[in-house]
C-alpha cells in the first residue's frame, strides 16, 4: 500500500504516496504544489515528456467526464500515457470483483491511479490494496481532494495569495462538499473571512463552523441575502441548489433566484472579485456573466488540469526540468 | 469562438478555424486537402510526430465507432494524443451541463474537438463557444464534412480529379445526407454528370436538383433502374435503403433487390468504374464484390483517415515536414 | 487474411500472424515467446519505443477491463498507440454491421487487433477477414490464448520450466476453459501429472482426459478433496465454482468450501507451491492468501501483460533491442 501522511508532518515529499483526502497532504506540500503548478504553467513545452513512460489508471465507476478528462489530459500533457474505463458497466465490476482486487491487478499495468465511485470510503480501499499510488477523483458526495486544489489554484492565481481573503460561498451549503472542504483547506492556512450565503434550509453543518472557529485567524457569517453581502467579497464561490433539497416546489421557486449570479447582482460587487463554481452549471450562474472578466470558473477547469499535473508528477515522482523543487516557501511569502 | 469563413472567400488558411458544413471551406482549400492528403498517404514516417503534444478531443455523444476511430487514428499518426467519450451515457450530460458548458471546459485540455451529436447545429453550438478549432463529426441526420471529404479523397486517388465524371447515386437518395453533401460539393467544382437511381419513393429533394441546375457545367438524370444505366458510370455511390422508408414490407422487399449491387450487375458495369459507400454496409452491396478491384469502399476509409489527418493538422496549424504549403493550383491543374 | 499456421511447423515465425487458438502457435514459437516475455521483464526501458507508430485497436465486444487493459498496457509499454471500444454499445454494431466489415475497416488504421466477443468463432471470422493480425483476446466460452500464455509465464518463471510438473487443477473443470487450454497446451511439452480436484458435477470433459491420454509423458487422476493432495502439488490452479453450475443450493453450499482455498489448507502445501488464478476472484481463495509468497496470481497478471508485449511484438513484426531472436532452445534446456 502506498502510505498516507499525517498532516503537517515533518515528512514532506509526496513520492510514492496516496491522497484520499487533503489531509493527506501538509500545508507545506500544498504550497509546493501551488508553486508547481505555476512553474508548469508557464513552462508546458519543457514538461511535456517528463512523465514519458508512465501509465495513468483512470478507474471511473461511475461517470464524470469533466474529472477524467482533467486527469487524462494532465497525465499526456507530462508525456504519460493513460489506461482505464469510465464507468461501472464497461468494467468488470458486473464479475463481483472487489475493488481491492481490481487495483492490485491494475497496479501490474499502471504507476498511478485516479479512482471514482460512487461509494464513500472506495479510494481508501484502493489506496490500501494498492502498490502505487492512488489519488481520489470522487468518492461518495463526490469529495475529491483535486477539485479543492484546483480552487485553490484559482484563488492563488488571482490574488497572488489564499490568505487575507473575504470568501463568499452561496448556495446548498449542507451537501455540497466541495464548499465543505474549501472551508477546511482555507482553515488550515488561516486568515480568511468566510460569508456563507444560503437559505435557512441549506445552512452550513455545524462541524464545519466548528472547524472555522478552531482557526484563530478564521471567522465566518452566515447570510441569506446574496446581495447585501456581494459588495464585501474578494471571491465568490457559487454551488448548484438542487430542487430535490426542498420539501416542496414553491420554496424551491422562491429561493433559487435569490442565489442565481446575474450580471445585475454581479454589478455590486468588487472589481476585482472573482467567481469560482466547481462546474457543472446548470443556472445558477447567468451565462452572460461568463464574459465578465470576474467570472473565473473556466480558468478553475485549467487550474485544476495543472494541479494534476502537480500531483501526478509529485506522487509518481518525476523532477521537472527547470523546476527548483527547494523552494517552498515562495507561496505563502 | 473559432471563426467560420464564407466559401470561396480570398482568405485561404484553415488555421484556427472550425468546420461545421463543407462551406465553412473554400473550393481551394478542398483542393489544397486533396493535395496534402495525397502527401500523408505517401509519407507516412515522416509526419507521424508533427502534431507532437497536441490532443483531439473526440466528444461523442452517439457512438460512431468507425468515424470515431478515424479520428482517432489521424491524431495519433500525426504523434498527438487523444481524450474523450465514445457516447452520452459515459458524460457528464445526465447532470445536464449544456454543450457550450463542455465546449468552453474542453478547450482548457484540447487542441481540436472532433463532435458528434444526435441533433442538428449542435456542432455549431459547439463552434460558437469553443476557443479552439471544433470539427462536425454528424450532427442530425449523420451529415459531416469529413465524410465528403472521403469521398472526394477517393474520387481523386481513382481518377485524378473529382471533375469531368458521371457519377451514380444508388438508393435512397430522399434521407440519405452523404449523398446530398456530395452532390453540393461536386457542384461547386463543377463538370460532373449525376445519373440518380432510385425508387420513386426516395428521389433526391427538389432543393439537391435545384443545387445541380444551378451550376451551369453539372446535369442530372433521373432513373429507377440500376442495371439500365450502371456501364455509363465513371463511379457508382451506394447507399442503404432502409426499410422503415417504406409504407409497406411488399414495397420495400420488391424494390430492396433492384438496389443491391452484386457481381451480375457488376459485370454490365466499366472495368474501371469505382464502386463509393459511406459504411456500414448492410446487404445493399453482395461481400463478394469486396474483392473486385472496382470496390473502393475500403480504401474510403483510408482516405477518410487522411483527410481528417490533413485537416486537423490545418486547423491546429501545424506544418507537417517536406509538404509544400504553396501548389493549391496542382490537383485540379 | 493473415495465414494460421499448423501446430509445429517448420514455419517459425509469427510476424504477420492470427492467433486464434495456442493451435496457431507451434510449441518451439511459444517457448520463443515465454523467452522473450522473461527478456522484457528485465528490459522494459530499453523496449519503451520498440513499437513507436504501431497502433492496437481493443474490439471488445463484450467488457473485460482486466484482459482489456492488459493489452493496452501492453502496447503502450512499447511505445505504441490503443483504439478501440471496450463494450458492444459503444460499437457501430447496432446498425448491423458484420464483424468481417468492421475488422476490414480498421485494418485500415491499426497494426494489430485484440477482439474480444461473446460468441464462438467470432475471433476466427475476425482473422479472415482483416489485412492485419488478429489476437482472439476471448470468445464464446471465454476461451483466449493469452491467457494460457500468461498461466505458462508464470509456471516458468516460479520453477524455471513449464515440464516435470505437478500440477493440480481445482472447482471448476466442466466449464472452466481456462483449464481445459492449459492441460492441452502443457500436454505438448509433455512430462506433466495432472491433479483434477472438483465435485463430481464439475468433472473434467472426457475429450480433456483423452488429449492427457494421448501425450505418452503425461498422467492425470481425478479427486474430490483438495486438503488430501494439496501436498503434492507443485502448483494450484484454482477456478471458479458458480452457483448456476449446481441443481440445488445445498449441494451448492456443501461444495463450495471444500474447493476455497485458505491458509488452513496452503498449511499442507509445499512452501515452493504456486497458487494460480485467471482471475476475477471472488471467494474461490480467501483474501489473506494475498500475502503468501505461494500466491502467483498477481504475478500471473503481470506476466499476462509480459506475454502480450512478447506476443504482439512478434506479429506486428517488431525488433526489440538487444533481444537474441535466435536461441529458441533456451528455454526449454
Amino acid at each position: 500500500m502506498a502510505e498516507r501522511i499525517p498532516p503537517d508532518s515533518q515528512f514532506d515529499n509526496l513520492n510514492g504516496r496516496s491522497v484520499v483526502t487533503l489531509d493527506d497532504v501538509s500545508t507545506s506540500q500544498i504550497s509546493y504544489l501551488l508553486r508547481k503548478a505555476r512553474f508548469i504553467s508557464n513552462h508546458l513545452p519543457e514538461v511535456s515528456q517528463a512523465a514519458a513512460g508512465k501509465i495513468l489508471a483512470t478507474l471511473f465507476y461511475e461517470p464524470s467526464t469533466r474529472t477524467r478528462l482533467s486527469f487524462e489530459t494532465a497525465m499526456l500533457r507530462l508525456g504519460g500515457h493513460v489506461i482505464g474505463f469510465s464507468s461501472a458497466q464497461n468494467a468488470s465490476v458486473s464479475k463481483g470483483e472487489s475493488i481491492s482486487d481490481t487495483v492490485k491487478t491494475v497496479s501490474n499495468y499502471a504507476d498511478v491511479v485516479a479512482i471514482r465511485h460512487p461509494k464513500e470510503g472506495a479510494a481508501l480501499v484502493a489506496a490500501h490494496a494498492a502498490s502505487i499510488p492512488v489519488i481520489n477523483a470522487g468518492d461518495g458526495g463526490h469529495m475529491h481532494p483535486t477539485q479543492t486544489l484546483a480552487d485553490l489554484a484559482t484563488l492563488q492565481s488571482r490574488f497572488g495569495r489564499i490568505t487575507d481573503l473575504t470568501v463568499g460561498l452561496c448556495g446548498d451549503l449542507t451537501f455540497g462538499r466541495t464548499v465543505h472542504s474549501l472551508i477546511e483547506t482555507l482553515c488550515r492556512f488561516g486568515n480568511v473571512r468566510f460569508i456563507l450565503i444560503s437559505p435557512k434550509e441549506l445552512r452550513t453543518p455545524q462541524y464545519v463552523l466548528d472547524r472555522i472557529t478552531a482557526s484563530e485567524s478564521c471567522s465566518y457569517e452566515e447570510v441569506s441575502d446574496l446581495t447585501s453581502v456581494i459588495g464585501d467579497l474578494d471571491a465568490l464561490y457559487m454551488t448548484r441548489v438542487q430542487k430535490e433539497r426542498f420539501f416542496n416546489e414553491d420554496d424551491y421557486l422562491r429561493l433559487r433566484d435569490t442565489y442565481i449570479l446575474d450580471m445585475e447582482k454581479l454589478a455590486l460587487a468588487k472589481p476585482t472579485m472573482a467567481v469560482l463554481h466547481p462546474l457543472p452549471r446548470v443556472t445558477e450562474i447567468s451565462t452572460d456573466v461568463d464574459n465578465d472578466p470576474r467570472a473565473a470558473y473556466f480558468e478553475q477547469v485549467r487550474n485544476g488540469m495543472l494541479m494534476r499535473m502537480a500531483l501526478m508528477s509529485s506522487v509518481v515522482g518525476i523532477t521537472l526540468p527547470g523546476f527548483a523543487e527547494d523552494r517552498p516557501q515562495e507561496v505563502q511569502a
